[in-house]
């Protein structure tokens, strides 16, 4: 059966980069059987000024029948002014409320050639690999009500509504307790319980989910203002964090951060299993669009290909095929290529293209 | 006229390091006529052990009458399983919410001294001075409805609101702005306006007060996860952060775990001038009760110190008092005593007292 991806390039440098990984998806179907086709769609900014929304029924129908959703970046400075319901952010929340991609898995993992470039000292983050686990399809995201409204005193409020439900934190529970069996066995649950209600109720749900189900993985529980200074502190504490969509955006870019392998962070974001036993999917780099070298070739491509060799191994279950991507991609930084974003003295700085065709050799030569 | 202190000095370490506090008040009092009336009363869990409550309204009385109130921290594992309700940290949150504390001012500093013991490369963070200034009565800390429900199916779910009204949002800018007129002229507003109402609405308030009142002053916006990225890449970048209360929470840790002297770090919290030109104000240390060394005579007291010295500065407009005790604790650390959290090699290692000790000395010769 044919693999079916769509490719939603988006906005800023995502274009350039996906540019890459279809070469390498053409270099999988040619050397390794992938068997994939593509298709390029719109969503972001680009989406709206094509058809005035940021992602059109049309590419939603699309997302709906791929086996996996390829994602570059969406926003930029350009699209500062148009209004919120259709400003390039709402395609990417459209696609993961519709998708009901619930589970994003943000690896933060250091790559050993990289560890200098990371602000914090070397022996702190050599080695880090965490697994941070966000909910996606809830909480303050996509709570109601929300929205701007004028009070009688004339002033006015806008409000939000944070907001889980039991099957929701369950889900996402799963998620993270499953992995953590692969991994290191340990799950640190993150919310803010000594403020808020739905971080009591997080707290409450993810120690029943443990005792029922996964009593065999250690659960530590931890407030979120304290896990963002442990990560800075102490990085290597961590295996699996699983938290809530706003706290797992901050925690996770903070832990990205770490890394000083930003533009090298691929990211998926998981539906349920449906009744074959398949789950949709969407893949992307952590990093943004990075408006300022947009069209310029200059962008890290590895980001993005990494996030296809997340691809390979959840949704086609090539785990060999992704192994083998993601040591192409060690290993032209073994062998000194560099984009500008991670480059350093005395390595090689090459472009977009040439980052691709480095990760194509190393391939061949594998 | 006497000028009214309440020392509520908390559990954990609050009471050890309030114990140097109440010393360098008598040395104040002594030495440069600063006629302080002080006096202990319950917060926190021990609040809750003694009267049910975190925090009673007889103590609640004693708080509106003080000048100004002194608060070591609170909580600990001891009262984990008390009800939401009158959970240590309720004692807290109930004072700085009926105090109208709305702002809540976070030097994350880096002391000289101390600029290897962050976990940045020292270049990153010697000299960062950045003021964080944290919205901290309203939002999803205390926005209603909130709480933990059954659903029809059986389920549960929890749930707060955060919301922010007009002149919410415009008193914490004008703190914010005024600041930063005295230090580098430069406010940078946090949301997440790509997602939240609350943030489109933090944003338009923001750049509407700034039109109208602060337009001297540069006005940058962030997005809250980029501003946790931001912060670890390149703290420096930042002078005056402006934010609400739940970002303000997770990111002034951040910033005052980048410093490598969390120890040391100490907050205002500052309601608004009455009548009399008056203002309600509250100083804790930012780091926690630590009940891992709680009574052992171990735990750093220069955050609390350094929280008296905003005290002088804030409420009783002695900024000479206040630059004199600062120049203190800068001097202790300068002379190589050091507390078990801020250890470093070839230093002396002291407790509570002798450091408070050296505190004092160092202010006679000064
Ligand atoms: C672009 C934005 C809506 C998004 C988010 O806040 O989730 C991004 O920051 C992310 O983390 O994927
Ligand atoms: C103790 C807790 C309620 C408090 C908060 O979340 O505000 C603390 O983390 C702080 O930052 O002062």
């Amino acid at each position: 059966m044919t693999k079916k991806i769509l490719i939603l390039p988006g906005d800023g440098i995502g274009p350039e980069v996906m540019g890459e990984v279809e070469r390498i998806i053409d270099w999988f179907n040619k050397e390794r059987g992938l068997g994939a086709e593509t298709e390029r769609d719109l969503v972001g900014g680009c989406a709206y000024d094509a058809h005035g929304q940021a992602v059109s029924d049309a590419t939603m129908a699309k997302a709906q029948e791929a086996d996996a959703v390829l994602l570059g970046a969406v926003g930029g400075p350009k699209w500062d002014g148009v209004p919120f319901d259709v400003r390039p952010e709402a395609g990417l929340l459209r696609l993961r409320k519709d998708l009901e991609l619930f589970a994003n898995l943000r690896p933060a993992l250091c790559f050993p050639a990289l560890a200098d470039a990371s602000s914090l000292k070397r022996e702190l983050v050599e080695g880090l690999d965490i697994m941070i686990v966000r909910e996606l399809t809830g909480g303050v995201y996509f709570g109601e009500p929300r929205g701007i409204e004028d009070l009688p005193n004339g002033e006015r409020r806008g409000f939000d509504t944070q907001v889980y439900s039991t099957h929701e934190v369950q889900r996402i529970g799963r998620v993270a307790f499953d992995l953590a069996r692969k991994r290191g066995n340990r799950v640190t649950s993150v919310e803010k319980r000594n403020v808020m209600h739905s971080g009591v109720f997080w707290h409450e749900e993810m120690v029943k989910l443990h005792k029922a189900e996964f009593s065999d993985v250690t659960l530590d529980h931890m407030l979120a203002d304290n896990c963002g200074m442990q990560l800075v502190k102490q990085p290597k504490q961590f295996d699996v964090i699983v938290t809530d969509n706003l706290f797992g955006d901050m925690l996770s870019d903070v832990a990205a951060m770490l890394t000083g392998s930003l533009g090298m962070l691929p990211s998926a974001s998981l539906g349920g299993k449906d009744a074959n036993g398949k789950a949709k999917a969407l893949y992307e780099p952590v990093h943004g669009s990075a408006p300022d070298i947009a069209g310029q070739g200059l962008a890290n491509p590895l980001a993005t290909i990494l996030s296809f060799a997340m691809a390979l191994r959840y949704t086609f279950d090539l785990s060999a095929d992704a192994d083998l991507l993601e040591k192409a991609a060690e290993t032209v930084l073994a062998e000194g290529y560099r984009t500008g974003d991670i480059m350093q003295p005395g390595m090689k700085k090459v472009g977009t293209k040439q980052m691709g065709d480095a990760v194509l050799a190393a391939l061949t030569k594998l």
